[in-house]
């Protein structure tokens, strides 16, 4: 990516895999993909592509590696409790062809929590990590996420995988971040300003320019929202969005 | 699939391909996958996978191609209004390969909204169609969605897709509905019941049985799932746990 000073800037790349039928099912609305793609723009970091899919190990499997080859991240949520239908980590191990086990490491954070005598199987589960892995702290419920390479494996439970991931982010590759400015074009109808948007967007090709209705009791509201890493320029396009604006509305009064 | 019945069920699959940067930056946060993904699964389709890709054209069409393969339909939500940030449409032709261009029946759509000395060059935008395609109904704004073989494409603002999925779900291939009951299992810690629930998984190899716990000011509450289309089955394990928590619950007190 060039920015306006011709300055090569690489951008650091994310992608969010989360694991679960319960979304995909709908009974479970999630409540992780706008923490994430929040946050992650606030890091500099760009999330490029989000999947959901079922907790079915070929699925995950293939996400797993279809995103790690292709993201300088990967986050999962969801799918690393104790039952039968957590195989989140069993899958990232297979991912990468690693050997998977109870690691010690993990046992004694969940010690913190649990009696010895407490720690049974089920519960020992989520205290199999694959080799090579760096923990990452739960400092709720004590049982870790992890990172492999790229991949970070997080809870699906919102609570915990904001703990995980305020603990992870400050261990990764951050890029400049993306600064965004809004401009209220409420009362102009987008297929009147779509033209001039155009024509403005068009001058600006290192930023991003997108139009977004929503629509409520009192009709459509548009607003419209410039994002890019170079300030000047982000400054500059708005600059001329808000003319452009303004100039529709006094046509129309 | 076979039931209980030992009766081959074809399912009914699905996909969603949620367009847009500004899920993915955070800006936006998604109300469609969930109402998708409950109102797929009341009608018997199987949502199996989501994706969301970022407004550009070789991802979207990638992705389009990759799901309309795999699965029954595919729903694509997001990126068909008038401005230069909505490719969607565009996307889809080039997947299939079709030309796309002003539709005459999209047009007298949008004919009873618009004056037609307003239907500018932006507006005209969303009226083109790929060839081949049906049009989906859109009662709010007018501009219409459209049903290219299986790959269905709605708007992104959440109550015009809510209204295409209305006006295009009657016309859709339907599934047995899948069957869910709930047990509470709050009070019994996952770690306890994983293995009696396993235990009770594996008697029931055609049914999806999840275990979902929330962290809230009270600490944790468990709920399990039990999913499937055959309703005795359901109803037997919903009975076998729901005993097995009961005992467990007996144990501890």
């Amino acid at each position: 990516m060039t920015d306006g000073a011709g300055e090569v800037v690489t951008a650091v790349t994310a992608a969010l895999l989360v694991v679960g039928d319960e979304i995909l099912s709908g009974r479970t609305k999630d409540k992780n993909i706008g923490h994430v793609a929040e946050n992650l723009t606030l890091a500099g970091i760009d999330l490029r592509e989000v999947r959901i899919v079922p907790d079915v190990e070929e699925e995950i499997v293939a996400a797993v590696n279809a995103l790690r080859a292709r993201y300088t991240y990967v986050f999962t949520t969801g799918g690393i409790g104790p039952t039968h239908d957590d195989i989140t980590a069993d899958c990232v191990a297979k991912a990468f062809g690693v050997p998977i086990a109870v690691d010690e490491r993990a046992v004694a954070m969940m010690l913190e929590r649990h009696k010895r005598e407490d720690l049974n199987e089920a519960r020992l589960r989520m205290a199999r990590i694959p080799k090579g892995a760096s923990l990452v702290d739960n400092p709720i419920s004590r049982a870790p996420g992890f990172r492999l390479e790229n991949v970070v494996v997080m809870a699906g439970v919102p609570a915990i995988m904001q703990a995980m991931l305020d603990n992870v982010l400050p261990t990764l590759t951050k890029g400049i971040p993306v600064t965004s400015q809004t401009i209220d074009a409420s009362g102009v109808p987008e297929g009147l300003y779509a033209a001039g948007l155009q024509t403005i967007a068009a001058r600006h090709p290192s930023l991003s320019i997108g139009s977004y209705p929503s629509f409520g009791p009192s009709g459509f509201t548009n607003q419209i929202v410039v994002r890019g890493r170079d300030l000047d320029a982000v400054a500059r396009a708005r600059a001329e969005i808000g003319a452009h604006i303004e100039e529709l509305r006094a046509r129309k009064a």
